[in-house]
């Protein structure tokens, strides 16, 4: 397939998303008089060359290489990257490009907005995830403790760089992490995306060029409308409430899982919370449970696990005025969010969770 | 005296500043649901009485304690900050109000903006230089080894409430760093103010309400224009780019001076090369001279110290293409910026600075 990739200028943001993507993207950032790229251990030996084949504008660029890994998502990191920024003497005028997973464009494009007031920068993400969710939008920031993203801030990067070219190299339990994200823009908002993916082990899928342009336009539309966070973007935190407790949960029990891991677990018990509340369809959650089950293993959680994973929602970042508030499903494809939520009735989906597993 | 504070809605802040300022803000700040307030060990002792005192609406605010000092204006107390947050169960929907001089400002203004991607906090400044400068127009911050404000971001309070009621407790340092900062806007851009002050040993003076008033409207005035300091906001670092050299200078070396200080020191070099460069009247710059000896007495430094001064003004964010770049006065009150100057001629202020004691 030779195709013309998909642009689209969406002030503050550039973005170019599909084959070749990379090879057209030098005008997006050619004003730059200094260009600082930042890697991490896998990205330098796997994506590094490839970019440097596809962009060589870009051979000048400095290089500062981070460790990878979601449980380096850390202060540590950021501090490391603000030194070297310091030590190369970068000015305000350079511009960072973020060449990796959802963790290194979280952190870089946190590290690039406190930087000297804060410089610009690009995402080249590296991963499904971040092609379809982490490098769009804005939302940058590092965990702190056992609390995801809990530093952090809005902030637009000049550019996305979408190419597909990189997901060759990908490891196993990054597709199933992009995955999940794909799925939810299919529940939220996009039946059709839905209906493509629906009864499939990803495994068998060979049309990732048409389902990452496909999920990165659902992204894009959504926080082009609300970037802020004050109404629809909040539909994409389905399946991310009881998600990231799963999520801070392992990190914190140090048996670290995948983003994709938790919230597809999550977004079965709020696939469950839906039916009660807002009267998601029987047979459509349970065509929901199915098509994650298919694709996802369920987590191992107890009864006993359970306070500790509700102290862990309260400390989510949706919560206003103490009160646990969800995005849920009206029907495949729609969504609503600010939700109020009675313990109950997540306790309940926990249950759910837990015990109904006539399809494992 | 009793009059009405002058009132600014310049969205997205509001401004409130003179006597009696505090008693009538609580309208500016009613809406949020829950209140942290931000103090530091001196502030807790004299300001917090008198904030309770004026402002009993927020007497059930959370309050959060760091230590006080330049110094202290670091990563380690961020991270305290964010620490206390997490443990206070704030939400995003809290107000942070940072009480307190510039140094507590900046780094409040910079925790409350990244502290989950961002909540909403006002200034109640209690310094003179906090309530002309460090409280307006969104500069936050913290030092980074020897760099002043290497890591932080432009972020706009809610709110800037200036009462000259917290003066009455100011040390005698920090009279003279604000005094600096009134000086500089008299002479950038307000002869006016320049000549209430000129031939006066700040000592003397007693109309402090009626200059913090003149000097803060100099401010909001220049900000409103030019938030992102593309333009006219960059005639505000008259005197600061070997001011900042020799703050970072004597703060590495142990030493540290204040930020007034510095300035003023600045201000005579930058003054000095602003006669070469563009046009200063030589008796106009003789009468700045002449008026910051009269307030503040010279930095000691010697040849021996000019690689170190070079190297950090390097290192200032005011630099585009590793080239120095100054604003410099064209005449008393009136400023101009991005003029781009040879390493000589500051070598010649530097020079200048150290030896033309002929007032002293």
């Amino acid at each position: 397939m030779n195709t013309t990739p998909f642009f689209l200028d969406a002030k503050p943001v550039s973005y170019l998303i599909g084959e070749q993507a990379l090879d057209s993207s030098y005008r997006l950032v050619e004003k730059y008089p200094r260009y600082v790229l930042l890697v991490d251990d896998n990205t330098r030996e796997h994506c590094l060359p490839v970019f440097r084949e596809h962009l060589p504008e870009l051979l000048s660029a400095d290089v500062i290489c981070i460790e990878s890994g979601e449980q380096k998502k850390n202060l540590d990191q950021a501090l490391f990257i603000w030194n070297e920024l310091t030590r190369l003497n970068v000015d305000r005028d350079a511009l960072m490009v973020n060449l990796g997973g959802g963790v290194l464009t979280d952190i870089g494009g946190f590290v690039a907005a406190t930087y000297k007031r804060g410089i610009d920068f690009a995402n080249v993400p590296t991963t499904l995830l971040g092609m379809v969710d982490a490098s769009i939008g804005g939302k940058t920031g590092i965990d702190f403790g056992k609390f995801k993203n809990q530093v952090g801030l809005f902030v637009d990067p000049v550019a996305v760089i979408i190419d597909p070219v990189f997901l060759k190299t990908l490891e196993e339990k990054h597709w199933q992490s992009g995955f999940a994200e794909v799925l939810k823009y299919g529940l939220i908002m996009d039946r059709e995306l839905w209906q493509w993916l629906y009864g499939k082990d990803y495994h068998e899928i060979d049309f990732w060029d048409k389902i990452i342009v496909r999920a990165a336009r659902d992204k894009i539309d959504i926080v082009r409308h609300d970037f802020e966070e004050k109404g629809v973007r909040k539909n994409l935190n389905f399946g991310h409430t009881v998600g990231h407790a799963f999520e801070s949960f392992f990190l914190k029990n140090n048996r670290p899982i995948t983003h994709g891991q938790a919230i597809a677990a999550g977004m079965i018990c709020e696939a469950y919370i839906s039916e009660k509340l807002t009267d998601l369809e029987c047979s459509h959650k349970e065509e929901i449970v199915e098509m994650i089950d298919k694709n996802f293993s369920r987590l191992s959680v107890t009864e006993e696990d359970v306070p500790m994973l509700f102290d862990l929602m309260r400390q989510d970042k949706k919560v206003r005025e103490g009160k646990l508030r969800f995005s849920l499903l009206k029907r495949l494809g729609k969504a609503v969010h600010d939700k109020e939520v009675g313990t109950d009735v997540v306790l309940e989906s926990l249950e759910f969770y837990m015990h109904d597993r006539s399809r494992l």
